[in-house]
């Protein structure tokens, strides 16, 4: 587990490990490998819950592989749906969701978030949380519809209240402005 | 003491709050009224240090005031000068530094931060840091000479090597661009 600040899924971990405590409900809305799924499921602990959502049936069995290889598989429930059903799956508020976008890292089929089901799922996402809560948005742009689900996160985004939400869009100050970012949106306490 | 995401202040908290241990040494870049001294002071605690810089005797006299109240007072040392003057006046690496740019909340006599002193302070305060150490840069564009701050503390931003240096732009993302934003740079650990 890395701390420093060296990318947009280092510094999602560092919102994370300041806001999710042992005991809590989270969700890894793109399981992918399952490297954020690990980390959440450490986070919340044995009596924590993680609902780790994947399409794909390669990145579930990945995610379960790297979980049981931890023994930390009975505290997340693996769900074979797209994100864009987050609110008819996960039963009740949540202190974390976490978007990781883009293709699943070694895939060879082309499988990529879009933004149509991305934008429903940040929609229920922000619904799910607890006060407190956070959302965590790794975005990627340098992909085939990766301009297009850009846009898709930054109209959720501004589409936020203030008076509910604090909404951050952090970008790499010293690289190029193609290089992956990092959107945080808090659900005020 | 905020613990929410509500501003470029209270993320620069929430950064700050994970990075800064007791006994630390730190540096307050631009006092003003004190809010950043007390907390930083409050994060080094007695074993730590904190150097507070300001150009203006009402800032120091505010803050002296406010550390007094809280009983911090011996841990900090007030320095009345300019911050583009931290390299000549700090003794050796720091865990952090602090900068909250344009006025000071509450003079009437229209002194601001300028691009040409805090682009030095900038570059001195990054050779100051300790590998894990940051820099914060809370950046006001809505007065005159904001627009021309904010190019002199991107330009600073985009200098910084990624070799050496991570750097995070982040701005709210459901309120105007013109709000504050907040620059984090970590020295590579």
């Amino acid at each position: 587990m890395t701390r420093g600040l060296s990318g947009a899924v280092p510094l999602a971990h560092f919102f994370l490990r300041e806001r999710v405590k042992p005991g809590d409900r989270v969700v890894d809305a793109t399981c992918g490998n399952g490297h954020d799924t690990l980390f959440l499921a450490e986070l919340v602990g044995p009596e924590g819950r993680v609902w780790a959502f994947d399409i794909q049936d390669a990145a579930l069995a990945a995610t379960a592989k790297r979980l049981e290889a931890a023994g930390c598989g009975e505290r997340v429930e693996l769900v074979n749906g797209g994100h864009e059903r987050l609110a008819e799956l996960v039963p009740g508020p949540v202190t974390a969701v976490v978007f990781n976008l883009g293709f699943l890292p070694g895939a060879e089929n082309g499988t990529i978030t879009t933004p149509a089901t991305t934008g429903a799922a940040l929609d229920q996402a922000t619904e799910l949380l607890l006060p407190g809560g956070i959302v965590t948005v790794a975005v990627y742009t340098g992909h085939p519809g990766g301009p297009e689900e850009e846009a898709a996160v930054d109209a959720w985004a501004a589409s936020l209240p203030p008076a509910r939400f604090n909404v951050w869009r952090c970008r790499q100050g010293n690289r190029s402005s193609a290089a992956p970012y990092l959107v945080v949106a808090e659900c005020r306490a």
